[in-house]
C-alpha cells in the first residue's frame, strides 16, 4: 500500500496556511509567523539538527521518510505568474533543493523540466489532482507521494479526497488574513481518524489518517 | 556532532523494562506485556505499516534514522549463557536482521563476527561501555550509535553518562518484577531535560536529551 500525504502544514488558529500574496521578498507571504518554531533541518532526519530531538523536530522528520515523489502548487515553486520569463528561476532552493525526488508543479503553463544533482527534478504540468496523483505515483514506484503545498493545493487534493495522511501543525496564532487551508471543506473531519496532540513548546499536532472506505 | 541514542525503550511504571530471565520460548521474559501496542513494522519508516500514522508509530520510527551502528547486551543477542555452545545461533532474527549496520554485542565471551546479506553484521566484544562506544562510533562514521538494549546496557551507559538522547515509552502496566531501567540511577534526570507527551493510546512517551555539560 502506498499513501499519499501530507506534512508540517502550518496553520493558524483561524486556519490560514499562507499569506496571500507571494513575493520574491516574501515567499510565504504574511504567513511568516507561522514559521517561527519550525526547524526544517531534521526533514531528512532527526539526526540533522545540532539541537535536541523534541516531539515538534520528531514528527517534522517524518516529511522525508519513504516518499518518492512530490506535487507542489506554482507558488511554491516561485513568485511568476503567467507564461514564465526567461528570468532562469529554478526555484527558491538554490542548487541543493531539499526534495531528492520528482517534483511536480502544477502550472496552466507547462514548460521544460529542471533536473539537479542531488536527485530533485521539476516537471511542470497542467494536469487536475487525480491526474497529477497519478504521475507521481508512477515515479514513486513502491514508495508515497507527498502534497507538498501550499494550502491551495492540499485544499484542492482534500476536496478531491486524495489525501490518506495529513500532519498539521497548529501554531498558536492568529493571521487574520492569508490563504485558507479549510476553506470550502465542511466536515472534512468525517473522512479522518484525528490524533490531537498536544507539544510542550505550545504547538498543537494532528495526525489525520483517512477511515478504511 | 554525532549522539548516542536510545530508542523505543518500553518501560512499566514500576520501571521495569525486561523480564528477570530469558530463555530461547520467552526472549523478553515476563515482559512481553509490554510489547503490545508496539508496531515494530514501521522502525525503517512510517510508510511501512498497512495502518495509520499515529503518534505512537511516528516515535517508533525515529529508531533507524541516521544509525550507523547498535550497541546491544548480550541477552538481546541470544539466550545462552557462558562460553558459547556450536549451535548454529545466529540471533533471534533469522537470516534478516532489522539492524542493517554494524552491531556490537557486549560479552565476556568474543568471538568472530557474523555478516548479513543486508548489511548488518555482529561483533563480539568483551569491553567497557566507553570502550565500545569507540569502537561503534568509528564504524557509524558520521552517523548515531544506538543503544540497542536490553535494559541492563541502556542502565551501564546511562550510569557512565554515555547516552545523549533517549525516548522512552512508559507502559501503563505493574509488572511487579523483572529487570529495573533505574535500580542504581537516583536523580538521573537532573542531566536530562525531559519532554513528556501523552498518547491518545494510553502510553506515555518521554524524550530526553541531556543538558549541555
Amino acid at each position: 500500500m502506498t499513501r499519499t500525504r501530507v506534512h508540517n502544514m502550518m496553520v493558524s488558529l483561524d486556519g490560514y496556511a499562507a499569506g496571500t500574496t507571494v513575493t520574491l521578498e516574501e515567499p510565504i507571504g504574511a504567513a511568516r509567523a507561522l514559521f517561527g518554531q519550525f526547524d526544517g533541518r531534521v526533514i531528512h532526519g532527526v539526526q540533522h539538527a545540532d539541537a535536541p530531538i523534541t516531539l515538534d523536530r520528531a514528527l517534522t522528520s517524518l516529511w522525508g521518510q519513504g516518499v518518492g515523489a512530490e506535487i507542489m502548487g506554482r507558488r511554491k515553486f516561485g513568485p511568476q505568474t503567467g507564461p514564465w520569463p526567461e528570468d532562469g528561476w529554478r526555484g527558491w532552493w538554490g542548487e541543493e533543493p531539499p526534495f531528492r525526488t520528482p517534483v511536480y508543479v502544477l502550472t496552466h503553463h507547462p514548460r521544460p523540466p529542471m533536473e539537479f544533482a542531488n536527485g530533485t527534478s521539476f516537471r511542470f504540468v497542467d494536469a487536475s489532482p487525480a491526474e497529477a496523483l497519478a504521475l507521481a505515483q508512477e515515479a514513486a514506484g513502491r514508495l508515497d507521494v507527498r502534497i507538498g503545498g501550499g494550502p491551495t493545493t492540499v485544499r484542492q487534493f482534500l476536496a478531491a479526497d486524495l489525501i490518506d495522511m495529513m500532519h498539521l501543525i497548529i501554531v498558536p496564532i492568529v493571521l487574520g488574513e492569508g490563504t485558507s487551508l479549510w476553506e470550502g471543506l465542511g466536515n472534512v473531519q468525517d473522512r479522518f481518524e484525528v490524533e490531537t496532540i498536544a507539544s510542550p513548546s505550545g504547538l498543537t499536532h494532528q495526525l489525520w489518517n483517512r477511515l478504511p472506505a
